[in-house]
């Protein structure tokens, strides 16, 4: 058992408030700050992308015993059902036929996770605006505007767990010896929606990730609770094929008759919601330290934000949070040694996971639509099924395990390497499914280990 | 000829007096704001290496006709010394018998600059602390401290030449779509001093860069004009033969007898110098883009903040200068167009000199003492002078001409290869002046241009 300490959480989204009940359970004293009005008190904002949780995000609830709450709310995903423009759909299936990803909305998730921490016993304090901290001494500064009066909250221990633009790791980038990257995707992306049917059905299959993979864009459309669906256009901010170009009305119904023709139908309100809805960043940002001795600590995106294609930003904080306990259960009140070996286990795998993101987009928008792409997907898993303790593919690795990002990247490349030579025998098209290939693979697998 | 605008330099280093004389002779009303008190007043701090001016620097000046007035303060350094830990010394000439790069103190060549920028009707204010821009308008915001009372200062356009922590990038980089990074080096440094000998002559030769090489670490020496030398201690801040270990006199002194032998004579006072003077940090600073409009532009380490091992931190900074000059002309009144291309332009060249200087850490603080090194370097001599027209070695292509960075790099990562193709050749040490080599190494260059 800890030392109850006065612990503040700044941030009071999914990973702040699952933080939080963590912390309140150790017999912390708690408190959430959030500079957003409360929000289950006010509409969405459109532009969120919605969230696939996974078993990563599920072990951490699983501890607390709220996964079945939360599975109440979602929706298991199990396959990829690719729009290739014809009427014909593909489908690409995630892992085995008892495996899936859940479709949350943002909203109602952060919603029913400040719900859970309110029960525990944590304080949320809404439309409380944290400037700048002081990091030796974990003291808030709080105030009504950057320039105006500020009011110091002193605590034991601070945790940064807000967001991309975090004020908390803006003042640690002050500080020497402290590494720190930024990058923003030539791609943005706008939230569409696709209303449900009369009679609160789904328009689409409401079990696949729906894509319309075109190369450069690609539009995305996952499901919610109430038949709907979110839709996310990711596109280029500028040059061919850009948010740029979609100017007017017309200009944008063209488009979409042109690269989504079946979304005519399911999509009604396209024009207005296009122009409504802002256009959106993706960033990347990395950077290190983490803590600042046994004070102030970062989690989730505000230390490793990621772009989204691999539905795995909430994932990836919530393994920040089964990390840090598990790392609080080993050095009990040595604060500054918990901070240490969380942010050293932690800082590879937010790599890594960085990284397999970024590649995937390339994955979903092009290669997704690509004959020789199906057919590595196919032989890896016929593969697979053959020999299930030598081959689990790069995205079960990820998605369906607990194995660290940066083991399940690093295995990826290797499997990569193998797939690709595969794929260049003559006539594999025909001959996939065969002995020799079989043993090919089990001896490149061989090979590229003792290399 | 341009319309004379109200331009507003922030830093009055090196960077900011050479671009506000630019600015003035081509009309424009120049402000430059410095938040430190006038330099040509205080004593300098003790914490900087000696600049080396070359080719790059030069022709800025030279354009300005000001080169004569800076030779003057400044010693010319042909060669690099290689203190071994024997006595004998190992020197390795830079370029030709003519080529030199030129030793500068940079508070001396920093009130100099000021001096002749003031003698061209430049307005220089002193202590006088810029926290922020308003992009859009070109506005800077003036006060005493960061969160007290600020004023306003308006302008048409805006330069950021306030270094490496440059607040006007600072609040670029809160913008979406602005790239940033800042990574820290694991080595810092330490000012030492070797005074001048009673009549004023210098203790080690002046006209040479003295370096001891001792691979995780170095010491380095450059002249100044009043027969001193300005030494730099580089090491890691941590870890085996790092700052953390010199604690105290006794270790201190048994480190630098151990490993500088040479030194006991010539710098008497080691351990006042090294426990008064601050260690400092070493960091690579990236961004991009560089400009916002025709408002604002960043210049020198604002943008591109560089480790030292290069000697080109000044070098590439003023050759942003020229670069902005040519834009100027070719564009005239046009600011926008003038600051897309002058980005455009230097952001590659930028990134390049940022990977020279990072690896010549390793190039000085090890490959100088060893062998293969000293082969290759010879080998590339030779070849050289046989067919300048073929082969310009590294060094000289950055240092001692104005082929653009990037192509520089290019050019010695192929150059690169093939010497380490030759060195690989049986008995290459005893060979290396023959035919068959010769033609060996152009074999290789015709190769690899094809490739």
């Amino acid at each position: 058992m800890q030392t109850p300490k006065k612990i503040a959480v700044v941030g009071a989204g999914l990973v702040g408030s699952l933080l939080a009940i963590y912390l309140k359970r150790a017999g912390h004293q708690v408190h959430v700050y959030d500079r957003s009005p409360d929000i289950r008190n006010i509409e969405f904002s459109g532009r969120s992308i919605n969230l696939v949780m996974s078993d990563r995000g599920w072990r951490a609830l699983e501890q607390l015993g709220l996964d079945e709450e939360i599975r109440k709310i979602g929706i298991p995903v199990d396959k990829r059902a690719i729009h290739l423009g014809t009427d014909e759909l593909n489908y690409q299936r995630y892992g085995n036929e008892d495996q899936a990803i859940f479709s949350l909305s943002r909203g109602i998730l952060n919603r029913k996770m400040i719900d859970l921490a309110e029960a525990e016993g944590v304080e949320f304090v809404f439309e409380s605006k944290i400037w700048d901290v002081s990091l030796s001494t974990a003291t808030l500064h709080q105030g009504e505007t950057e320039r105006g009066e500020w009011h110091d909250l002193e605590y034991d221990i601070v945790f940064g767990a807000d967001g991309a633009f975090s004020r908390i790791r803006h003042r640690m980038q002050r500080q020497s010896m402290f590494n720190y990257s930024q990058d923003f995707l030539k791609i943005g992306y706008k939230e569409l929606h696709i209303p449900a049917n009369s009679d609160g059905t789904h328009k689409l299959d409401k079990n696949s990730l729906h894509i319309w993979p075109r190369g450069e864009f690609m539009l995305m459309a996952l499901a919610n609770t109430n038949g709907s669906f979110t839709c996310t256009l990711f596109m280029p901010h500028e040059g061919e094929n850009s948010f740029e170009q979609l100017k007017d009305r017309a200009t944008l119904v063209d488009f979409f008759a042109q690269h989504f023709p079946d979304t005519k139908e399911v999509i009604p309100n396209l024009v207005e919601d296009f122009f409504k809805n802002p256009k959106s960043y993706l960033v990347t940002m990395k950077c290190f330290p983490w803590t600042h001795n046994d004070k102030v600590a970062l989690i989730g995106d505000a230390c490793h934000a990621i772009v989204p294609f691999y539905g795995h930003g909430m994932n990836a904080g919530f393994e920040d949070i089964t990390i840090l306990v598990e790392m609080m259960e080993k050095y009990g009140d040595d604060w500054e040694k918990i901070f240490k070996e969380y942010e050293n286990s932690r800082k590879p795998n937010a790599d890594a996971i960085a990284e397999l993101s970024y590649r995937n987009f390339m994955e979903m928008s092009s290669k997704t639509a690509d004959a020789k792409f199906h057919l590595q997907k196919k032989i890896e898993k016929w593969f697979s099924a053959k020999h299930p303790d030598k081959w689990k593919p790069l995205y079960s690795r990820v998605t369906f395990s607990h194995q660290p990002y940066a083991e399940a990247l690093a295995e990826g490349d290797r499997q990569n390497e193998i797939m690709q030579e595969i794929l260049t025998i003559d006539n594999i098209e025909e001959i996939w499914e065969t002995e020799p290939i079989e043993h090919r693979i089990l001896d490149l697998l061989k090979d590229k280990k003792e290399a």
